[in-house]
């Protein structure tokens, strides 16, 4: 048996939807609280049971039709001040990385591992799938927002590496509120190694001698 | 950037469902190939998109109408060996614990991290939610093959620890065949750990003192 995981909690902050009916702009919107069904957050750009592979799972062709489990993008507001401060700007909001939701007060969000649940007040549960790299369209967001300031967006490559938030999927539908509190469960901890392989006769000899 | 992760690869010696309409019997049968679709493998009894909350989800009120993460039963050969081993029988079978895969060729296959992907050479892609636990139902399935044995069903718990295999769900459609090449794939790896607390002043007198 593993020791249990300490517990965790935060609250959130903040509620985020893209609904661009194009789907030309990734940028978020604040709204008050999001219905949440097996497909994610309920109008999102990102809801949906499937979700065609593309430069995130390089490993399958792209277009190719794959389970969708980057349904919901989650950040924390302490790494994304620490991302303002390493880019020498005020803030960065969540709105810009194109987040669901901003939770306050979970120690290294993004270095959460994959399987951990975020649990909801009423009935929303979400599973995170693991980190979401910093690409370089939100660092597009953040220097419009800055158009005095050069060389923003590859900088936020840089600055938001692992506190960037999490990518997830939805395990049980409900409904989610700005304001919630938020319960978090790690996974137990297990740690991947392979069998020391059998060391060859003439490295032995050479150790020996 | 972390290291990769060493690739690893092995073959499926089996493939099992359980095809019982009735869902009175947890036990598989050999096939020689599967047809995968988003809900699982066609016609075995764990398939579907949702599934209700039980025993292995203590975190939910049972029967909860949750996603599907436990769609499919992967076990190692050379695991079964070692648990027989423990047991004093000559072998357990993968149909015995309800399995759907039989690995051969993959080192600690039950220690994989949660969110490792299984590539099948016709486009089907599982990925692993994590272990599965040893309850007393394969031990009860164990026992009635060995009649004059007493007392295995509950030895199976103990000698089938980290010995049991995975669970998991299709992350992309297609075949999956007996005989079948399976590519590895882990996830990077990930330490969680909470920020070290700030030492009381109190303690830190003691300390010094």
């Amino acid at each position: 048996m593993t020791a249990p995981a300490p517990s965790l909690s935060g609250h959130l902050a903040n509620v985020l939807l893209c609904t661009d009916p194009e789907k030309k702009r990734f940028v978020t919107r604040e709204v008050p609280e999001v219905q949440v069904s097996f497909e994610g957050f309920v109008g999102d750009r990102h809801a949906g049971l499937t979700r065609l592979a593309d430069v995130r799972t390089p490993w399958f062709p792209r277009g190719t039709v794959v389970r969708n489990t980057r349904q919901v993008s989650v950040v924390s507001r302490e790494e994304l001040t620490e991302v303002a401060h390493a880019m020498g700007i005020p803030h960065v909001m969540a709105s810009w990385l194109g987040a669901n939701l901003e939770l306050v007060g979970v120690p290294r969000l993004t270095h959460l591992p994959p399987g951990t649940r975020l649990f909801f007040p009423e009935e929303a549960t979400l599973v995170m799938e693991g980190e979401n790299q910093p690409c370089i369209h939100p660092g597009r967001a953040i220097e419009a927002h800055h158009p005095d300031l050069k060389g923003l967006a590859s900088r936020f490559v840089k600055a938001a590496w692992q506190k960037r938030g999490l990518v997830g999927w939805v395990e049980r539908p409900g409904l989610i509120r700005a304001g919630d509190e938020v319960r978090v469960m790690l996974p137990p901890p297990v740690t991947y190694s392979l069998p020391a392989a059998p060391v060859p006769v003439a490295a032995r000899q050479e150790q020996v001698a």
